[in-house]
């Protein structure tokens, strides 16, 4: 099983990356009977989440009421990803261990679990790519691909040079994924990855471990 | 028990509100012991609906998805009011009754029931206020209050009348109520007011069947 993290970035235009890796995935494990590539999607909250620090800025919201918010409002991008994909959804592990008999590829609505648990810090630190870094480790899952709408990490941005590999002690504060996705990698057994959702051929790339332009976060 | 609909542009300032009614209400029925005030707010999606309706323009959102997207986005409106207030909040109406025994004011998270029973059109005409009503009219609710911006409705806007009182039938496509609540109106026994929300004592005088600065809307 690898986790894909879809970043809110992608959301107005997520419904032809859906439908490409549906096509693609299916034609992997078309030609791969053995090992089944099974792909589980975790939305990010984009704007849903974007009106949530407004409301945090402009109110006396609490951060463990933004926290819970915008936790639920990944829900709401994954409703969306399912609406216009097609591609099933599911809440709990159970259900998407059952589900991946027969999927391939299947939407997580993360607050069920998030909020269940409750091991995350509630700040803005967290989103939702450490949903899905936590996700990763909980199911012991050893890829991670974090899509977002820029090739990768660069060595400084904007201008800067694609790194193909970095250490993951040394991305913090100058790329696009979360603060605390980094110590999730560093401390947990897990392959990361960032890439552009834009292209997914490139997301395949990952998936065949082959090379193609994308930056692997080195533990 | 009155239903009180707090719209989406009341969301950044209705801590106030809410904090007034819980005193208000309190006093209300500390002086009348025989009949108490127990009321049942539903919030309005704001800004998250809005996000919904973006989403819905610029994609292959379908009505079917967009309905269940804006429905689960008064939920999160809700889950904010509670926080900022510390008004509780049910999602089913066994758990409102019984927790009227011990709160005389409660935040309702809707989408559980909306969902449930799927009774209304999967249309952008219908909202909250919709919402409102229809819940309403389940519970046997004789009193709904809707809660905008504005002072009530006008007889043009902007710049009209402020009306008292105006028939269900003839309100139609100049107001800020969406446009399927009339209908509800007119098909049950509801009485139904808008009212200011930035001013917490009109609604009280709702309440209070007081003359003040609202607009009631006649079968």
């Amino acid at each position: 099983m690898v986790i894909l993290k879809i970043g809110g970035s992608l959301t107005l235009n997520c419904e032809n990356l859906l439908k490409e890796l549906k096509i693609q995935i299916k034609e992997l494990n078309d030609i791969n009977n053995l090992i089944k590539t099974k792909l589980l999607i975790i939305p990010g909250g984009g704007n849903f989440a974007n009106n949530v620090r407004d409301i945090y800025e402009k109110t006396n919201l609490s951060d463990d009421g933004a926290h819970k918010l915008a936790t639920l409002c990944t829900d709401l991008t994954g409703v969306y990803m399912k609406d216009i994909s097609n591609v099933k959804t599911a809440n709990n592990i159970y259900d998407v261990k059952d589900m991946f008999r027969y999927e391939d590829l299947l939407i997580f609505l993360p607050s069920n679990l998030i909020l269940s648990t409750d091991k995350l810090p509630r700040s803005w630190d967290v989103t939702s790519d450490s949903f899905a870094g936590y996700i990763a480790d909980l199911i012991d899952c050893k890829k991670l691909i974090i899509a977002t709408d820029v090739d990768g990490i660069y060595n400084k941005y904007p201008e800067g040079k694609l790194l193909n590999t970095i250490n993951a002690k040394s991305i913090k504060g100058f790329t696009s994924i979360d603060k605390y996705l980094p110590e999730f990698i560093c401390s947990n057994n897990i392959e990361c990855y960032v890439v552009n959702g834009n292209f997914p051929k490139r997301i395949i790339s990952i998936l065949e471990n082959k090379i193609d332009t994308y930056t692997k976060i080195l533990k």
